[in-house]
């Protein structure tokens, strides 16, 4: 079962969709996640256990989804009139948001649910955003994988499974790599 | 509660090390892992549930223990005569074992377990032979965070959250990468 992408356009679907993410913030905000259950959210939101089933297919893809929308900006990536500094930027920032706690269990969620791939197509959007801005000012760069590979890659691969996430200076000489390729 | 190390060599401890071990590898072989428990490795190894706790803190810690040994090499990684040669084939073996089922659940096994870290002690360990066996040569290397980074990390952040594990291209070029550097 996968999130559901496009299911934030209008209609019954995006109302059930809200209740459904409200009751889970809700919830989260009262008890330990650990102890949630989908006949719990379900109650919250108003909504039977099999709408959510139906939806999400199990607790840790509904809660990838709220955790991934929580992450998800709402602005564009900031302009910082360079590709170097925007991805400096863009670095720093998902270094922070996914060495945080929520970012940490995000990624956990994620992990557990069936569509691990959704957040990387998030991901490469953030990206492409980026490389078309330098595009369009005439800066060569290098390819969306190839961001994901040296930038996401690291970062996520440190937080979870090394002693400490990637310093700045980690980080900074990772940008240069990629914009030397 | 970490995975000890040194635990291997010789003595009362490494019996019961390797008892632990092989019945977990045998209840592995008769049912599914999420219905193991404690009390059945303990049971089947014979030693009381204490032992266990006290060594491995938890179930996911001794699951990722008996993981990253079933896929820890025995054999010194493969001498092809260059570091290009060398790193080609780690990463190539590596991407394989990662891919595998087994080597997902280990993945996992060491998210859920409390000491991470002891999987990247691991892989530096096998990168900086290499890098060793190059230096003796007088060809020059990259440092071994840089091989995590550009070898490892972009093979695990693809086989956990992207579509694909990384094609044989993609691993190649990023060799290269790693060389250029």
């Amino acid at each position: 079962m996968a999130i559901k992408e496009g299911i934030r356009t209008g209609g019954r679907s995006a109302r059930v969709q809200q209740s459904v993410h409200s009751a889970v913030r809700a919830l989260l905000q009262e008890q330990d996640r650990a102890s949630l259950t989908v006949p719990m959210v379900a109650a919250r939101a108003g909504v039977t256990p099999s709408t959510i089933y139906r939806r999400w297919g199990e607790l840790a893809a509904l809660l990838a989804d709220v955790a991934v929308e929580r992450l998800h900006p709402d602005s564009e990536p900031l302009d910082t009139g360079t590709l170097r500094g925007d991805l400096l930027a863009w670095a720093e920032q998902y270094l922070d948001e996914m060495s945080s706690e929520p970012g940490r269990h995000m990624m956990r969620d994620v992990l557990s649910s069936a569509c691990p791939g959704y957040c990387t197509t998030l991901l490469r959007g953030q990206l492409q955003t980026l490389l078309d801005r330098a595009q369009q000012r005439g800066e060569a760069g290098p390819g969306v994988e190839r961001l994901l590979d040296l930038l996401v890659a690291p970062t996520v691969f440190r937080i979870l499974f090394a002693e400490a996430p990637p310093s700045l200076q980690q980080l900074h000489e990772l940008v240069e790599l990629a914009l030397r390729d």
